[in-house]
């Protein structure tokens, strides 16, 4: 039996949708909403409908946008010659927070993932291509998430760029700044090995 | 800098200030949403708007419901001579769950909490008093949490009760059906044996 009204059970059963909320959880947060004022429940509702109606993906980077283009396409100082090819909008965040990078960015919206079944067309290569024979770009900068698919969707990426005549880069494994040797993986250690630099 | 557009960020806001949601979840939970397909991204607002709209308070228990009286008052085959009294409306589906209890309840919405300056008239004792005071009830039985708040509240509305002319009971403290007598504290234990019966 059932003892929540149903539109309580309703959205309880919303929250219990989204990633990583269970249903335990997703009953507190209904109740919390529950609880809201009115005007701050409506404020919820409306910024869910507000972020499905104005953002978009830029139609150059892929990145997420609420203009025309985004505004690191949109901008002539950064170097659009230059592309950095991350999975997702938040791996954007992370590359603008080193701000060492000039340059723009593509963005795939996932890697290539048989066993979630996620092939090369579910993601936006294509559009990377596409880009790349259009316009004048230099270097291509793979920075997919140094993981199996990460590695796999940039190796996929590579071989579609070579007869392009582009340069075609990986981050640079290693071992993190501020990390300690003793607790560094032994692939991550001999990677760091293979791309000594010399000082 | 702030590379999301608005929209976005104001989602993820909205997130963030659900209980025991951080602000990388948040972002998680907004990304998401707005990878729903569009009339489901609709039901998401609507059920936050639709919960607001049909769910209130139980006149007479404080219960959450969306009927005039909820379906505990409002059944003639329960007893409405006794009353069990519990903070929150998840605690009368924890009660419910036992089938052990046929009266009928009435929620707090809260506990008394200095701490978290809640006091006495935050939450629902004066329709408890009152509902004691016009009608024929013969048991309230105190089923607060068993800490220190939830003691000290049902210990509070006792001795209001206590002019009354009403019995009033507490749940039985002891050890829990299926536990282990060496991972049970010490204060459980001693309540265990204080409230020993006969076999």
């Amino acid at each position: 039996m059932n003892y929540f009204p149903a539109a309580l059970q309703d959205l309880a059963d919303q929250f219990a949708r989204l990633p990583g909320i269970g249903s335990k959880t997703a009953q507190r947060l209904a109740f919390h909403v529950l609880g809201l004022p009115q005007e701050e429940a409506e404020a919820f509702a409306e910024a869910i409908l507000e972020a499905k109606r104005t953002v978009h993906t830029c139609p150059v980077c892929q990145n997420l946008t609420d203009r025309e283009l985004c505004p690191i396409c949109d901008n002539d100082l950064r170097d659009h010659g230059q592309i950095c090819v991350v999975a997702e909008p938040k791996d954007v965040i992370a590359m603008e927070r080193s701000r060492e990078f000039n340059g723009v960015y593509h963005v795939l919206h996932g890697v290539i993932s048989p066993l979630n079944h996620v092939t090369q067309d579910d993601i936006r290569i294509k559009e990377l291509l596409h880009r790349v024979a259009t316009s004048q770009v230099r270097e291509i900068i793979m920075a997919t998430n140094p993981d199996t698919e990460g590695e796999a969707t940039a190796m996929y990426i590579s071989r579609l760029l070579r007869p392009m005549e582009v340069k075609v880069t990986r981050l640079a494994y290693g071992v993190p700044v501020g990390s300690q040797l003793e607790y560094a993986d032994e692939v991550t250690l001999s990677r760091a090995l293979e791309g000594r630099q010399e000082i």
